[in-house]
């Protein structure tokens, strides 16, 4: 083993002999290049070889660092408390079960989700950013097919929290970038700073006449889908006033705009699932162990000079113990937090304190006809929604119309994804109370929702992260600006022990949330086993603004 | 037959009999519902039963019409001058055989497609809105499968007419919004009236900071991508100064703001063609004939009384005549004047002259590496490109990457797409040189562009429409404040004769340039001929700006 310091970029890892190569080719082209292993693999003696590691929760990051650890000759075994692999990455489909702690602590069951086959829906992560390489390497090394995911279209809905309307996002947008550039126009002109480029620049912009004046556009759509002998009008303009008094940007209206979010994005075909099945898939096929509803119920740094680990599971009722030389936890820490922890500091007890997680739900509808695209038999006078999403200031916060099998006959929608205090109001419901009140969202949105037959209360599905045994939450809520989360966050980047017990996940990644995070994370975490990384973080870390992470500026 | 007058919502057609229903049926959901015919269907009578149609070319329009016309009965002949379907609906693939006229008028092979199997380029149209219902609605009757076309993505680049550099679209965008944003805040503020809300929706729409200004947006892009311990930085912001000197909205920057773009739109799943492939096929299948290789050469309104057609075509060196009761000419304007008509009158010999038809070339590449979406396996730094178009003030116009088969290994990219004054230019050169000219405008966008192994010319196509033998155009460039042009409209909208031949196609719709004008235009000569609208168009009528709707507002 060669640690050789930080390695900017990734590159090939050398390949010795046909075995090593034939390894590396059955596990894809990801492996030691992407966690900067540059050592010779030696003839029969890879980095890893001989050297136990446990990790404990198969969640996005726990199969990424098994997946690398394994193909670096690591022993791995993963245990997982729950019967499935993925954690938040889930994907609803006919027949799931899904549970919810009672207020007793007493998991039940909330739903045995009853969509018709071939119908899914993501109740965790449901996007991939362009800019997210680790998911979308691992996706295409592993054959996990992509598409897009369309987060805006203008035929999307904005329902303002201070007005009762319901807009398409063209004319909002479109209506309010006119109008701002009609403003300063008028007060450019008034300062005789309104120069020729300038004024040039500001019609493009907000389609303004020659004048300056913002008289509609067909940025904002048509009156009507035009006939032969009509030409296309605009829709007139809503008024600025209006505009302003709805308070529409508050509905999150803006948050596609932000790098993060953009208008499309990719999804694996078929449900997000398939990340992290695959993941698991190439974890085993280079040789790691996975053992489902192993729950871990302590761990103990054992030897004196922290440099081993000794963890305890109950599976079946039965308890057992494993020992390693390394451990990686993918717990999220609210449920670290209560499993009992022999010889860690107190400053690593009280970090894992320290962040609280967010609560954030979701809802899922199945729709016996898909009307949001419209009726392309009955008229020509209509449009459809294809994908994207609508903002409501109802509780529900958003509806995504689904990205995929456009023009057939049913579909599924995520009817309601909020945070925080909306969160935890419908979280705080039984499973059909949150059906309910995520209805009544809906309907204001698309009146279509009051038809029971055409989208069944059997077939909706709820979900509260922060209810969900083994999770506890939607992703660690860090603020920047928080002193405490300082240290703690620079705390968790570092081993407990002498270098023996390791935090990964979104949870202490710069992507709070993200797949990305969680990746990133599992990879920091190898390159620290493999002595690349330093153990120590650095004195200045700089703290995820988790809200703006995943709920956009504002 | 029973004319009943307009329809504005077209109704499902009653079915008689078994045998009628087994038509319907085989010919998909569209047919008479499309065009409005809800007279009874007797039995034994359809309403075109024994009535001859000719329809002069096989594109969109005439494709459109023949099955229309076939599913009600009508015999209908389709006469088209090329060896293929489609007119400008043409995806260049191996081994096809592009035409141009040369300076004497002779047609002259540019180029035999060398792509690899499998890859393809849509010459014409290369996109569907989604509010173009009569497109999706006969792909999806038809079986033709859409998928997005993702027509803008924050990766995309603008190289800006007036400043030889090269920017990402989201810090164009954003910084633009940003500092227009704050330039508003503060002539607001002084002038003493930005009220709570309106800084409140400013600083949502600029991501302008507490004080109301603009200091640079995670919209934008980060710094670099982030790694462990770092936040993402949001991108230095362009000056505003650079921006407004640059001229970036001069290269159509804004284009996919309209209505007729957007960010995501739809194409076929393996190339435009699939949809007159489908229309060819459905309007064989109920019973049209379509002659390939028929060259018109005279049109004739016979009778006396203007009510039936005598057409003289060349077919493989051979004068044919063909006669029926109605004549449906989809032949585009500048090839149908130099057609010998007899018995027209003199205002439709001056209608098809007055409008002009615009230039407009494209370009086809194959890349040999999709090089636009990045290198997942060299480092996690770079981005990648999934599809939208770049713009340049550069003679190419815009740059379209696919928006399809992402991640996989070649892929085909869209040179040039060019009007005007630019595409007289680029038509005019020798395909060599064309594609030597393609090659600049891309290496400023793109340096691997300089890799002739990657991009080889012998693989790159070129199309200059306004010389390709049959079309002699791009579309009809109609100027709404023309009085000419509304005469010519007008006139054009009427059958000649007494109600023996009609022109068709989106040359003669509100949506010229648009597969949707094609199919609208078919649909209301349809219409006129079951008598269900008028055959005399309203005296005001308005005629379309291709400009507005082909490229942009500006």
């Amino acid at each position: 083993m060669t640690p050789n310091g930080k390695q900017s970029a990734p590159v090939k890892a050398p390949v010795g002999d046909s075995a090593k190569a034939l390894r590396h080719a059955m596990s894809g082209l990801s492996g030691p290049q992407a966690t900067g292993w540059t050592g010779a693999m030696e003839s029969g003696g890879a980095p890893g070889e001989g050297v136990e590691v446990l990790i404990l929760g198969a969640g996005v990051a726990g199969l990424t660092a098994a997946y690398e650890l394994s193909v670096l000759g690591y022993e791995v075994t993963v245990l997982e408390a729950q019967n499935r692999v993925g954690g938040r990455n889930r994907t609803a489909r006919k027949g799931d079960t899904l549970y919810e702690l009672d207020e007793h602590g007493i998991p039940r069951l909330t739903h045995t989700c009853a969509f018709d086959d071939e119908l899914y829906l993501n109740l965790g992560p449901g996007r991939i950013p362009y800019h997210h390489r680790r998911v979308l390497k691992y996706c295409r090394d592993f054959g996990v097919e992509l598409e897009p995911y369309v987060m805006e279209t203008t035929a999307n809905l904005v329902r303002s929290p201070d007005a009762p309307v319901t807009w398409p996002n063209r004319r909002v947008a479109n209506d309010t970038r006119g109008y701002l550039a009609e403003k300063l126009a008028e007060n450019l002109l008034s300062l005789d700073t309104f120069t020729g480029e300038l004024r040039d620049l500001l019609r493009a912009f907000g389609a303004l006449d020659t004048n300056g004046k913002y008289r509609g556009s067909t940025r904002s759509g048509y009156l009507s889908l035009p006939e032969i002998g009509e030409f296309p009008v605009p829709a007139p303009p809503l008024s600025f006033e209006d505009l302003v008094n709805s308070g529409f940007w508050r509905a999150r209206f803006y948050q596609p705009v932000d790098y993060l979010w953009q208008g499309t994005m990719f999804q694996p075909i078929g449900g997000m699932d398939h990340i992290v099945k695959a993941l698991a898939r190439e974890a085993k096929r280079a040789g790691a162990t996975i053992v489902l509803g192993a729950e871990v119920v302590d761990i103990e740094i054992t030897e004196e000079d922290g440099t081993g680990v000794e963890v305890g599971y109950r599976k079946g009722g039965v308890d057992y113990s494993a020992k390693a030389r390394y451990c990686v936890s993918n717990i999220p820490f609210p449920v670290l937090r209560d499993i009992e922890q022999t010889n860690f500091s107190d400053a690593f007890r009280q970090a894992i304190r320290t962040v609280k997680f967010e609560k954030t739900c979701k809802v899922g509808w199945q729709a016996n006809q898909r009307f949001w695209e419209g009726d392309l038999d009955r008229t020509y006078e209509t449009e459809g929604i294809y994908g994207g999403i609508s903002w409501t200031g109802h509780n529900i916060t958003q509806l995504w119309y689904p990205s995929h099998d456009y023009f057939s006959d049913k579909g599924t929608l995520t009817g309601a994804y909020n945070f925080q205090k909306a969160a935890d109001t419908l979280g705080g419901l039984a499973p059909d109370k949150r059906l309910k009140l995520a209805r009544e969202g809906a309907i204001e949105l698309h009146p279509e929702f009051k038809d029971k037959k055409l989208v069944p209360d059997d077939k909706g599905v709820t979900i509260a992260w922060h209810k969900v045994p083994y999770q506890l939450g939607g992703w660690a809520a860090w603020k920047p600006e928080d002193e405490e989360h300082k240290k703690a966050y620079r705390q968790l980047l570092q081993p407990e022990g002498h270098d023996a017990f390791y935090v990964t996940g979104d949870q202490i990644s710069p992507l709070p949330g993200w797949q990305e995070g969680a990746m990133m994370s599992a990879q920091y975490i190898v390159q620290q086993i493999l002595g690349i990384m330093p153990l120590s973080a650095p004195e200045e870390v700089a703290v995820p603004d988790s809200v703006a992470l995943t709920q956009g500026l504002h």
